[in-house]
């Protein structure tokens, strides 16, 4: 039986299992979040985003070797958007980070949005509420940077990490992407191809062009090849010199406060949503619009203004009495 | 005065300030949406996706030559999910695109989310619908194809072109993007580099591997070089047969069905999600909640249950009275 305690003791299995719940949108998952919430909030949560093929994974691989070697217990969620077609990150991504599968301080989980709309992020934010809970100090969080969902995300971080690398992220790709202005530490990554220079160079312009941050934070450009680690511990050294700031400079609480509200908000409206929708789908109104639309008498748009203008006639009884 | 009589006369003035409605989640688009609906449904919606980087916007640009030289009328929408952050790629799209600017017979729209959450395909399904009954034969919709809202857009197109490059988007990227099972036509872009045939090739074994399609159309793989035009009127007359196999095999009508059910569904989900969070917002249950939240004597998934249990309290009456 899953239970909160087993959880709070860092139980990897249980973890994976809850995690799992959140994921199927088990109602089951909501009572444990319950018991774990307060004793989150002291992780520090890193986002780690860029487009495919800049290498995230492995760099994300190194990343945990050198905060394990700062005895840091590390748990990276890899996010997948596009996995309600395929699902082959999944593998993919966990198999380039096997190394530390037999290190029980190390925790790496790939999250999948099983074909629910819009759900990705919130359940992101649960299993970041849990990993905290079983005491990781840093969660990292691999998106891949493009579309709502992962900007949703990338709001939960502490602090983003951008990867790029020479010659395929030029400057106009990176204005596109719409990320210059979230990021905290850019990454050049496989630093080792010609054009690395000029490309943190092309970053740290774009950076003095950007409006000095409110927070205070300075954005850093790092170069690094993941793949024979090199960088990669002034990367970790900057990460947490950033948490540090964040700390002191009081950001850190106001940063909490934000993610707590934007989460409360968004557990109300999916809850809201639910108990709405129920309702509608078991309504007349529902199935008649069906009907009009099927039968072309009536078009889309007015059956849908139809249905919800009748939510306005429920009364108590008439609702009390459908469910 | 914004009338659905100009708009279906072709005014791109009048089309363009309707987009910008819908944009801006103005309920005016709602009136004018039907009345347009009823003359939408003739168009070919063709979805061109890929990475940052691959020349999506430039192949888009060959393209809108080779169908304007077939005398289509074409209209573009390139859909920039990030932009709630920058907006940047508005103003980039759209130069690559200039030099048809002066074609009354093409139209080039960027969608941008502004800000607001989730909306983006709907808004994108709403353009198509105003471009549809301007009389447009071929719309085209460019994502970057990674996100659930590139997902949801690209369901609406009755034809799907992925772009690669050679290089970047190896196999296990493919796979990783999750995006080989709803490509219709796989396009090698910046075919003149080194590894095209073998990028192809890599292509065409992994399309084997793949379960045959229940359309019973074979996907096709195809090498372009966007920027001199090289492969764009083969892509183009590809395209056209792919309309051509959907509309005798009967799947257009089926995936039409299947799109104006999902369009009635983001209707009513939107529709219904504002009517009730507007009363959630007024109700005194919501502002106890923050203050349960903010002095910490509340979990936030305890405070958003307790919300939305009291919705089954409220009555008809109390409802009107709170409007």
């Amino acid at each position: 039986m899953l239970n909160a305690k087993d959880i709070l003791a860092g139980d990897q299995r249980a973890g994976a299992q809850v995690i799992r719940l959140i994921e199927d949108h088990d109602p089951a998952a909501f009572e444990l979040l319950k018991e774990l919430y307060p004793h989150s909030g002291t992780a520090f949560i890193i986002g780690i985003t860029g487009s495919p093929g800049v290498g995230k994974s492995t760099l994300i691989d190194a990343l945990i070797t050198e905060f394990r070697n700062l005895d840091k217990k590390v748990a990276v969620i890899a996010v997948d958007p596009s996995s309600p077609v395929s699902g082959g990150a999944i593998l993919g991504d966990r198999l380039r980070m096997q190394r530390h599968a037999a290190d029980e301080k190390v925790f790496i989980r790939s999250m999948a949005s099983r074909g629910q709309k819009g759900g990705l992020s919130r359940a992101t934010h649960d299993a970041v509420i849990v990993l905290d809970a079983m005491g990781y100090e840093m969660i990292i969080i691999e998106t891949v940077g493009a579309g709502q969902a992962e900007f949703d995300i990338a709001s939960l971080a502490h602090s983003t990490g951008i990867v790029s690398i020479p010659g395929a992220g030029d400057g106009i790709q990176a204005i596109k992407a719409g990320i210059l202005e979230t990021g905290d530490i850019f990454i050049v990554n496989k630093s080792e191809r010609p054009g690395a220079d000029a490309c943190a160079g092309e970053l740290e312009m774009m950076l003095g062009m950007r409006p000095p941050s409110s927070t205070g934070w300075a954005p850093r450009v790092l170069k690094t090849c993941a793949i024979d680690g090199t960088g990669v511990k002034d990367l970790a050294k900057v990460f947490l010199s950033h948490f540090d700031f964040m700390k002191k400079s009081g950001r850190l609480d106001v940063k909490k406060k934000e993610t707590e509200h934007l989460y409360f908000q968004s557990l109300l409206t999916q809850l809201a949503l639910e108990k709405i929708m129920q309702f509608i789908h078991r309504s007349p109104e529902f199935k008649q619009a069906l009907n009009n639309i099927e039968s072309r008498s009536m078009d889309p748009i007015s059956a849908a203004q139809k249905v919800v203008n009748c939510l306005c006639g429920l009364d108590t009884q008439d609702y009390k009495d459908r469910r």
